[in-house]
This record gives structure tokens, sequence and C-alpha cells, in this order.
């Protein structure tokens, strides 16, 4: 069990990400930058522009790892440091592993170790993505019910759940 | 009026509907199953295969009425039994009634006559579907618009609004 | 700075048009009816359609100004009278700028500029629209993300910001 787990839920420019920003530099020990775990990866330019800007946002702020599938194993090395990690987003690495057709239910259980293993904060942000209507495709349809059952699944070991609307956290739990 | 009505809202994946069976399940008296009024179409493969886990998983908790089109006499049905009725999902409800073209303004109003004359708790269960970009094509966006039209209905008579999201409540009502 | 700011975030459907009305109509003065800025555009035979039906439920409620791209101005001009001002909605505005091509920024900024100076409490409803999955298109994508940069800004100077759900309040902040 990790020192304290918060998942930070919210939509597309909710503010999401510099909450949970917040909460891990809050929680950071002094002489230590927090670590940041980066799960974009660079599928095209408007992709690579986005991640270009974010990391310039945190530079100085936290120490930047970066994984598109091995989210157990970063945040092991992450956590390693002594400093609270925040993971920046669950949703994307969902995404991640569908595109490179991995095994979900695997990568999922290699992270819940890993959450149970690591000794520091950690602030999860994740994307609440299934309060549209239904979409078109069977991908979208299978990345909503991935992407959603990790959210139910986190927030169940969470102490503390937000759901951020507008850059104002909503508290779910805790 | 029944005896109590709560609405649970929620998205895709949100666990709305564990969390309104476990409703359900705690208002039930000694003896009698609850009732499970099921809405679900099977229009494809997938969604058979949905309905089949559904099923599946509550087996045992509850009896089972399917219902695609009359929900107002099903619940009648399902609510003379004495034992708390669960409706899962009035979305997809609105959803049949607009693929079969039938009169939604006169099927919501033989619902909420049904409504009045139960004796039971009813939990229902909803999507909110209203909160992605708007959709492109005019179905989806009429869609839209009766599903959230009754939401706003239903969680004006409800005793209790709950929202759902990673499976935990918020409170919106009651 | 307005006397008083107030955001009503929510879904299409959700009634927060409703809620913000009653919130100016409850704001205003004996014997001044409330303003109510409408950015609606009739772009087809639906939103005309819309449009009309909104501007008959008001009739006789708010005095009203229609704007589809100079809202700061509308507002400057809105406010003059001495009674809240209602504006309905943000989200559009910002698809109609996009639509025509405009400077956002400067829109924004000017907009930003008008609220300063406006001397009675307004009411400001928006969309809350990134909560489904990614859309396929980048201009859906880009509104999307212009539209919540917006919310944010406002949320973060407004006394109060609500979120609407089948039609009931959850207070985000104030």
């Amino acid at each position: 069990m990790p020192a304290r787990l918060t998942l930070v839920l919210g939509g597309a420019r909710s503010g999401k990400s510099a909450h949970a920003e917040a909460l891990a530099r809050g929680a950071a020990v002094a002489g230590v930058l927090p670590a940041y775990v980066a799960t974009a990866e660079a599928l095209d330019a408007e992709m690579a522009e986005r991640i270009a800007r974010h990391r310039a946002d945190r530079d100085g702020q936290f120490e930047t790892f970066e994984t598109t599938l091995d989210l157990g194993e970063t945040l092991r090395r992450a956590a390693a440091r002594g400093a609270p990690v925040l993971v920046d987003c669950l949703t994307l690495w969902i995404t991640n592993l569908m595109v490179h057709e991995r095994d979900i239910a695997a990568a999922v259980a290699d992270f819940g170790d890993a959450l149970d293993a690591v000794e520091v904060p950690v602030v999860l942000v994740a994307n609440e993505v299934g309060l549209g209507i239904v979409p078109d495709n069977a991908m979208a349809r299978r990345f909503r019910d991935e992407a959603g059952r990790l959210n139910q699944r986190l927030a169940a070991r969470a102490e503390t759940v937000l759901f951020i609307a507008a850059g104002l956290p909503l508290r779910l739990k805790g």
C-alpha cells in the first residue's frame, strides 16, 4: 500500500492536471523534486506539441519519467527516489495499451502490484470519458469500458478521489 | 406515489448499475427477491453478450423482467410482487422508443402514471449523456434531448438523486 | 468587478438555463426586467426553432439582447440598464467565434474587461463538453480546449460556480 493514494478525475481541459500537480508538489519533501510519470505518446504533430508544452510547464518542478506502456515498472523506478509520484494520465495509458494490442488485464494487475509496493504518496490523473453519447465505433466503446473499469478499481482503493470541473474540485471520497 | 423513488445517474462504466443494485437489495424485504426490470434490447452480438453477462451477474439476487418498450406496464407487473423494483436503464428505453418510432411523450406519461400507482420502493438507473461535444447527427442530438428531459423530470419527483462517478456517489438530492 | 458573478455549468438538457434564469430573476430589482444576452446563431432550421422556442419561453420575463460575436460590447450595453444580466451561453459564443474565424484570445480578453467594468450581478451559462471520448476531428478538439479553458478562467473569478445535472445544482464554489 502506498502511503497515500489520490485519484484526480475530470474531463478534457477541466484543470485536473494542474490540480494534481499542486497536490503532488504539496506532498513533496524538502530538497527532492516530486516525480512526474508522463504516459502521453506523440502519435502526431498535435500530440507532440501538447507534450512539449506540458514538459516546459513543469520544468524545474518535477523529475520527469516517460512511459507509454510499462507503467508498473516506471512507477517503481519513480517511487524509489523517495518523493511523491504523479501519474498523468491513466486514460492515455489505456489508449496506448489498446493501440499496441497489449494485455490490458495483465498491465493493470502489474500496475496494481506496483501501487501496493511503493511507499510514497501517489497522485493519479484519469479522464472521465463516459458522459457523452455512445460512440459509433466498437474500439471507442471498448476504450470507454476499459477506462471506466480502471477508474472504478482505483477509486475503490484510493484514500481520496476528486472530480475536477472548471478547475474546481468536488470531493467524491476522503 | 411510490413509497420511495431513487434516481441513479452516471456515465458509461461509472458503476451506476452496481450501486443501484445494492440500493434495491438493501430495500428488499426478507423472503422476496427484488425485481429487476431490464430494458436492454439485443440489437447486435455485442449487446447480446452484455445482456447475458449482466443476467448471469444478478442470478439469484433479483427476479428479472425484460421489456424494451412497455415500461409502464412492466413496472406495474414487477411492483405487484411487493418487493423493490430496479429499472436499468431509462436511457436504453428512450433509445428503444426512438428506434421503434414510438410516441415518447405518451410512453413517458404512462411510465409516470405507473410510478404514481406502485407502492414499493423504486430505483431508476439513467445515463448522463449530455457532457460530451454536440453529436454530428440529428438523431443523436434528439436522443440527447429526450434523455436529458426525462432525467430532469424524474429528478424533480425523486426523493433521492445520486450521480455516480468511478463507483462513488455524489448526492444531488435527498 | 461585477457586483456578483455566478457561473452555471452543465451538459446539454441538464436544466442549466432554467436554473440560471431563476437566479437572474431572483437577483432582479423591482420594476426592471433582468437582461438576457442570447448568443445562439441560427445556422440551420433546427437551431432557428430552438432559438424561437427559448425566446417565447422568456417573453415578458427578460429584456433580450442578441449577439453572436461581440459579447463584451453587448454585456456593457445590457448591464447599463442597471438590472442583472444573464448570458446564455458562452459555449455557443466560442463556437461562433471559431466558425467566423475570430481571434478568440482577444474576444475573451474584451469580455473579461466588460465583466470587470459592469456593476450588476451577472449569471453566465456554459456547457461542460469535455466528458465524452476524444472527438475524431481536430476542430472539435480545439473547440473543447477553448471552451474548457474559458470555463476554468471564469470559474476562477466567479463568486459562485454551480454544476447542474438533471436540473439539480451541485455547488463547486461559493
